[in-house]
């Protein structure tokens, strides 16, 4: 049977991962991952998307039915350029459909923000599935959203819309990434709670440092690991990261009015440290005025949802 | 002509408006406003909107074609129950679409709260009307939100979308009329401005107490009057209004990247003074990323625009 290959590729901060899948079938034929490293620049991150992508679809061009990515940073309106990614240093302005469409000519390559793909994936298989008004968050090394309504994601009028990673939930708070202040993502994205404990560790002799290591290891990872174990000051940076997302979950809530709120992501591997005190912040805030709290809760597939979301754009099941 | 004539009603806090308004006609036939007095309580508002709707429509009752109502307040979903009104103390669950059925058996009534109906009047008659997706926001005694998609106002899963009062734009910050605490509308509505004004002037020989004679009669348009003389304490006051209403606009941007966002209420009588810095805010935050600023206007039509919303509502021009 011809065109029933589809490509999706995740094209993340931290890894760039490569799935094909047939049909419509749940599992991947085949799938890849490999670091992306983008302090060697983004000449050679395209080059691996499109040698990684050489080596997967080695006679299969004439199966493919459709090329799915899923960009972790800003992607332009009409989804073909992608803008910028604020933890990939110099990467600008790449028009990255035109240059994967070199991979298969003739077939059609489709392009979103990761969190966007994401929450489709989060919508079609996902905790998302039996409801309408969806708002997916994922947090990882950023933090990105996605609105759906029906399993669309909302573009916005400039393709930016859902950019909750960059929601100011601490007026003139720690710079982040993009340049503003105060951001979610300056304070609870992975990056930020490592940051955060590693200035912590050089004031104080913390359990983080003892498992890392030494300072320069440091993960959010670890932040986790020590809290497991009881150490205080791992306790401490958890709780005021609980503290502002709780606020910008609380936001999300009293501006969108969703069914559910589904979280996914990397640092949701600890979601059970970090979500109930996060809830217990949105109530305190909106229940006193009788405001319904949605269901808020940890994705059970965020490792792969992305990739999925990617062979969903492939596959055309994206408006 | 039968059914030709739509009467409006707004519910404020401040004041309830009543118009008769005939076809598509923009002039009202007759329109009257009165005070709410909410410290009566709220049977007292709802006699005084029956009473006065009864004198409006006698004899008119035959060639009316609908009534809509405009509640400044929390509607239930069914947008048939006025739940609560921050600024109305004791108002609770008034099934007000039932009570104003009793003004014209038969005729259809519909009410939703007055920022949704407002920003429909502004995506029909207003800044909004060449716009596909409209914030609007208005400022008065509260602060309410719409989110207005091709006119129609997204009510979320509960009805309480759009809810930007309660965005929490001061973590820890003051206690807002809502229960909660560091709401955009705890520091930028007109009742917040005031009581900013009187806090100070308590400590401070202000022009702003000397205008209004004593300071237990201090309103915003007073600390406005103040500043637009040179008095720096007015000023200071606006510029931290101002902040934090840029901050709100910024993450309503983040969130929704809409094409345009306006601003009505009776403090945008004063839009000249708050407008420029809070757009200053918004800029320093978003275009660092490159994010393109939408057009951030007051609104030309504000006094009116919930009234004319709400003959909207009865004419049916809304979802």
């Amino acid at each position: 049977m011809h065109n029933n290959l589809f490509f999706g590729i995740d094209v993340g901060n931290t890894k760039l991962a490569f799935g094909i899948a047939r049909g419509d079938e749940r599992e991947f034929l085949e799938k890849k991952v490999v670091p992306t490293e983008p302090h060697l620049g983004p000449e050679q991150a395209v080059n691996k998307i499109l040698n990684q992508g050489r080596v997967m679809l080695a006679g299969k061009q004439s199966c493919l039915g459709g090329i799915g990515i899923a960009f972790g940073g800003f992607v332009d309106v009409n989804r073909a350029v992608a803008l910028a990614s604020p933890n990939f240093p110099g990467l600008k302005n790449i028009p990255l459909v035109e240059i994967v469409r070199e991979l298969a000519p003739g077939v059609s390559v489709r392009m979103d923000n990761d969190a966007n793909v994401a929450g489709v994936g989060e919508s079609l298989y996902g905790k998302g599935k039996d409801h309408h008004h969806i708002i997916y968050l994922t947090i990882s090394t950023g933090i990105g959203g996605a609105v759906l309504f029906g399993g669309k994601p909302l573009a916005g009028s400039q393709g930016l819309a859902a950019e909750f990673g960059h929601m100011i939930v601490k007026p003139r708070g720690p710079r982040c990434t993009c340049g503003s202040r105060g951001c979610l993502e300056a304070i609870a994205s992975g990056t930020s709670i490592a940051r955060m404990a590693r200035n912590v560790a050089a004031k104080s002799d913390s359990l983080i440092t003892k498992l890392a290591g030494r300072r320069e290891a440091i993960t959010a990872a670890h932040v986790f690991m020590a809290a497991r174990r009881g150490d205080v000051v791992a306790q401490n940076i958890i709780d005021e990261v609980a503290y502002y997302l709780g606020i910008g979950l609380a936001n999300i809530i009293s501006g969108w009015d969703p069914d559910i709120v589904v979280l996914g992501g990397g640092v949701m591997n600890s979601s059970d440290l970090l979500l109930p005190p996060a809830i217990s912040v949105v109530k305190e805030h909106l229940e006193v005025r009788d405001a319904k709290v949605p269901p808020i809760e940890a994705s059970d597939i965020h490792d792969d949802v992305a990739l999925w979301g990617a062979v969903a754009l492939a596959r055309g099941n994206i408006g």
